[in-house]
């Protein structure tokens, strides 16, 4: 029901997507089918086509750059699961787990290149600049979150710096994408642009937080990462923000000797923080700032699916 | 001397490649210094720019198009010597040796992305459509490469399908842009293109010799890496394709122990089945090649110098 207005069209996306990386060589083609069972919820090509649908009409070049933003996706997927070390996804063994980081490293550069390459088929320039100015500061952040690994000192505007460079500016750019090849203003574009990054802001936030409360049966991949890796979430943030000294100190020296915290020691102390409280509440405001666009727009079934969307946010579990 | 006829293009190359790496994020920025120690001959932007030189007056989008191809070689540069586990460059540490794998793999990613958006600064889509095109090639070859680590039974045939999608493509692409930007006939940027695809392949083959039998301290990286892998280079093969098969057994089985071979038993080895002078010839056909196409165009500098450069790819010790 959330994607209705678009099934048809995401149905397309991924054909286009299964075409565009077939290979005339056999070992390529193999990986490429590992690439296609990491699909998921394709919440970057729906941001894009319902944003086009809510500005117009979709036509080809929306499916052509909802494959790209997916293609971008997949590939920021396959090397954090190198960077991170992570053995499952999408319920699946991962690929730097069975063919090793080698691997993992050049599938993730062939689906950047492919990326870039669908983009300029494009009759103009647009996408290509915005994309490349997207992944520029999607790598930005990337590069940011590793600098700051194990740094438990870590500032909440530190943390809103780094998921905005690495989620909600590319959510952002989805949704000013589609509304441009829908032919909205310029004005438009930056508000579309404003929604999907705000949207972004609260799905990276709960990621986050879900990475610490979910479960892997409802996830599918690895949990506890960023716990494991140092990676200082909202909720750790704030419970660390009111730690006594005492407790701060063990916490502290628990993670720089790189000893890994029972997920279910740290989710009843983030319990006890009111911090997975605060975190939602924090996701809850982008949220609303998100919501407020949509009051803007003309009712029809595209607002009603972003709506639901905006809500979805809060309430998944996977 | 050989640079002579766009030497003053070549240092502006250099001082936009930086000023285009500037982050306004410290830790990305100390980063893309290392990047620049890594700048050596200069070969792609220089291909690029004597091919524009030679059919017509180079312009602005030749300096542009300088930058992205050498962006895209320090890409896959930083990502090899991970993959490589290399901790020599250039006579520098290597990204991966000082900042650790997962720095490395992002930095790569941060040029791959650089290179794209830089490159979709250009008013038309000819020279992203082409860049994407070769980069995804490149990708291709590099898994290839990555899969048949460890085959000593590796055909002639196949290595030189390697060689030609992970090197020989990048180079025909630079001197198929040189041409195009400066008004060449479709028919002159294809031949362009396969001049430059032969330069690439003897650069290649020299290169993956030069592993074999060169000292580390003129090629200011670490060596013998190909052996060390188990990536089977032009000598090894030809000699692996003379040896007897007790010899070959003991080979095989050393290779597949992952014991390393010394460089000095390899070399006298290769030596002694005229297979290093085997490569060399292999390569000089290639340069052969190349020189016929010099031949069709008129004399002059440019022309010289790519004849220089044509000459320079046998004799180079670095």
């Amino acid at each position: 029901m959330l994607y209705s207005p678009v099934s048809l069209r995401l149905a397309e996306v991924e054909r286009r997507f299964d075409r565009e990386l077939c290979s005339e060589l056999p070992v390529v083609n193999a990986l490429c089918d590992r690439v296609r069972r990491y699909r998921g919820k394709m919440l970057r090509p729906t941001l894009l086509l319902l944003s086009g649908e809510a500005c117009g009409e979709i036509n080809d070049e929306h499916v052509t750059l909802a494959v790209v933003v997916e293609m971008v996706h997949a590939a920021t997927l396959v090397h954090d699961d190198v960077l991170d070390e992570a053995a499952l996804r999408r319920k699946q063994a991962t690929v730097n787990a069975t063919e090793g980081n080698k691997t993992a490293v050049l599938l993730g550069d062939y689906l950047i290149s492919h990326a870039f390459h669908l983009c300029s088929s494009l009759n103009d320039q647009y996408a290509s600049r915005r994309i490349g100015a997207t992944t520029n500061t999607v790598c930005e952040g990337e590069l940011m979150q590793v600098h700051h690994r194990g740094h438990v000192e870590l500032s909440e505007a530190d943390y809103l710096e780094i998921i905005r460079r690495k989620t909600a500016v590319l959510t952002g750019t989805c949704c000013a994408l589609g509304a441009r090849y829908a032919g909205a203003s310029f004005d438009a574009v930056e508000a579309w642009e404003r929604f999907g990054a705000d949207l972004g802001m609260a799905f990276q936030i709960v990621d986050d937080l879900l990475d610490c409360t979910g479960t892997e049966q409802q996830m599918g991949k690895t949990l506890g990462r960023d716990l494991n890796l140092g990676d200082p979430t909202l909720p750790v943030i704030h419970a660390l923000a009111q730690a006594e000294p005492t407790i701060l100190g063990q916490l502290v020296s628990a993670w720089r000797n790189g000893r890994v915290a029972s997920r279910e020691r740290v989710r009843a102390w983030l319990e006890q923080t009111d911090s997975i409280a605060y975190a939602y509440r924090v996701a809850d405001e982008y949220l609303a700032a998100a919501r407020g666009h949509l009051a803007t727009i003309p009712p029809g079934p595209s607002r009603d699916s972003l709506a639901a969307v905006t809500d979805f946010i809060l309430l998944r579990q996977q």
